[in-house]
């Protein structure tokens, strides 16, 4: 009674990987303030080195390291002050045995310093005599000469997901724009003529439109430049001509809805002859998302998915299908993800791959996951959920106590 | 030798908490769709039920159930189909025993049918005769009117962070605008002679500004508007009209660099000078990060908070001492964090609360941290670290194989 020919999520995600892959990751230069949360599409080797110069790390004086040997909180070493270093200045004044100048905490060390100590461990004695009561080691306080980074150090590598603190790192080597992989763009198609936008009053048996909402959300999550998002009646020539139009400009369109096998399935129909690839999968084995249809054209270079209409399987789908391939081909290793002990045992789908809500709470220090179960059109109980395990196609499910891995919404 | 009044994390968090949660939570109305990551400030009631009607799960048809009982594979039930619900409408005309009615996956139920058969488990017998081929329990296939959804039911409470799937569980109810807590802007003002724009070449003594890179980016990431991001030479006056200015548009001013104990330390003063509050925090005992400074300015509305100069202890400090304070404040949880064992014992810094960075790495399906040392001014032991374990004041430091709690980046 299988009237679909299912795939696995894994066969499904790779009959679009490499469409993906010759298609849809291009490169953009962009100013690195503007790279947060993208993709390196290059190595960034450093061409300076960090610092370049023997920088301080503490306010206070520069000696020569053997001087302070023996001095202590009570017995002090003197030394003679010959000069200040201004913060950005070159120190370019020699210091010799018996001598120290003031440098302030990222100033330059002089030529034959090699140590600071600490402004709280010296005492101005004379106009130029200070007293110094601590023996520091060679080096103390100072960063050497490419001690951050090295000239032509690999500093970052391409497929690096880019956070604040590589943005600071490209910008202590002063490189100001950079090459990353540019956010694919979406459009969002949601179809039924069951129903309605929010700004209309519920009447007979309509429904709020879920999915464009959600699915809108997810794509500024994953800051994905929105082409369009409508809601359409059921009318094959309509869904045909909108899905026409959004390839034009987007890089993926979602269908949601008008998925599954009923009379007015015409989603599988449409995209197969939209799509150069026709249709690659109808039907999924996994649990919630089994009607989710794929399809590619090469000619205008667009990812087609045929979502379910239920919104937690729309959802689910768009992360497990079609977000996660396009960040696996870009080498973004999973984030999200927590080890949790399940608090229950969890009976899976037979023969289809089970994506298991949970919600998630400490124990004694212990992440403990348990499953939340709703059917699948009902979106509350997604709110109530931290995110979802993955119950492979030939796992019987989960056991109480078992390690797993939760996806985190 | 101690020159600093230090405060701990908890008490400068304590003391510029106040003033946060009485002049920089404002609520704001906002579209759903704009309210992504934003935290809610109003607890949600719906109006209606979901489904407002009874609904079908598959496509199929609407049966009376005790029709179907000894229905099986081979030894069908015969049924009548006296009409089909279209999708969206009312389904109005009662089915009794013996009938049944064809309807779609999220269609209306008619009155009288309590279940649905599947499709899959049917055959057309003749024009208008189906044979069933299973045994179907009441309320089969069938969401309940309110099931989802119950009319004044509380559907999201003050405080929660909105997710895609909040977005939809509010489209779901008709709800298009909904009170949130707004972004609060920030203005950024990097201070320092040594300090060179990236778009300069390296000369003398200076280095590339790299504290606006990370503090913008750390904005950006959640989602507050910049209201300007300058670097200054140090100059008091400058200094003192800049924030000025600052504080007559931003929520926040950070100032980095002129922190420390040092010939320049100019922040403190202006900060205490500008802020109504005078100077509330100088000095935290952490590490790294001490040279932090905080103050308050009620005319203005305005939480100044000084910030080191070195990159690593400005971003740390932004995150566990501003950012913290704000988002306990309006009841978000901690998200980002993940338990780990650690690799191998670390020692803390006596009497600092110590922010130890960690990479992970998953060994036999458990996160383990392994320490990352490095200088604070590296802002490369940052690209390395996954987050950063605190290490309370009164701990001695970390065990091999201890459980901890790892705040990720």
């Amino acid at each position: 009674m299988e009237l679909l020919n299912v795939d696995t999520i894994e066969a499904a995600r790779g009959k679009i990987e490499p469409y993906i892959n010759k298609y849809l990751y291009r490169t953009k230069e962009v100013q690195i303030i503007e790279s947060l949360d993208k993709v390196l599409a290059e190595d960034v080797y450093t061409s300076i080195n960090v610092p370049h110069f023997r920088r301080s790390t503490v306010d206070g004086y520069a000696v020569v390291f053997s001087d302070t040997q023996g001095a202590s909180d009570t017995i002090p070493v003197f030394l003679k002050v010959i000069g200040e270093v201004e913060i950005g200045n070159e120190a370019k004044k020699s210091i010799k045995s018996g001598e120290c100048v003031y440098v302030p905490t990222g100033g330059m060390l002089p030529p034959n310093a090699n140590a600071m100590v600490m402004i709280e461990y010296s005492e101005m004695f004379s106009e130029d005599e200070v007293a110094i009561y601590e023996s520091v080691p060679y080096n103390s306080n100072v960063v050497q000469i490419g001690e951050d980074i090295s000239e032509g150090e690999l500093l970052l590598s391409k497929g690096t997901r880019i956070r604040a603190q590589e943005i600071g790192a490209m910008a202590s080597i002063g490189k100001s724009v950079v090459s990353v992989y540019d956010n694919l763009s979406v459009s969002i198609i949601s179809t039924g003529d069951e129903l309605l936008t929010i700004d209309k009053s519920l009447l007979d048996a309509k429904i709020f439109d879920i999915n464009t909402y959600t699915l809108l959300a997810l794509c500024e999550k994953y800051k994905m430049p929105i082409k369009r998002a409508l809601v359409l009646k059921d009318d094959e020539e309509l869904l045909k001509n909108t899905i026409q139009e959004a390839m034009n400009d987007s890089d993926i369109v979602l269908v949601s809805g008008g998925s599954s096998k009923g009379k007015k399935d015409v989603s599988a129909k449409v995209l197969d002859e939209l799509a150069s690839s026709g249709v690659l999968t109808h039907g999924i084995s996994i649990k919630p998302g089994k009607p989710t249809i794929t399809a590619f054209d090469e000619e205008s270079k667009t990812l087609l998915v045929g979502l379910p209409g239920h919104p937690v399987a729309a959802m689910m789908l768009f992360e497990v299908l079609v977000m996660s391939t396009i960040q696996e081909g870009l080498g973004k290793k999973e984030e999200r993800t927590i080890r949790a002990k399940m608090k229950t045992n969890v009976v899976s789908a037979p023969g289809r791959t089970t994506l298991q809500l949970v919600s998630l709470s400490v124990i004694e220090g212990e992440y403990h996951a348990e499953p939340i179960y709703g059917k699948s059109g009902l979106i509350t109980t997604l709110t109530k959920a931290d995110g979802y395990v993955v119950i492979e196609l030939n796992n019987e499910g989960l056991k109480k106590d078992e390690s797993v891995l939760v996806h985190i919404f």
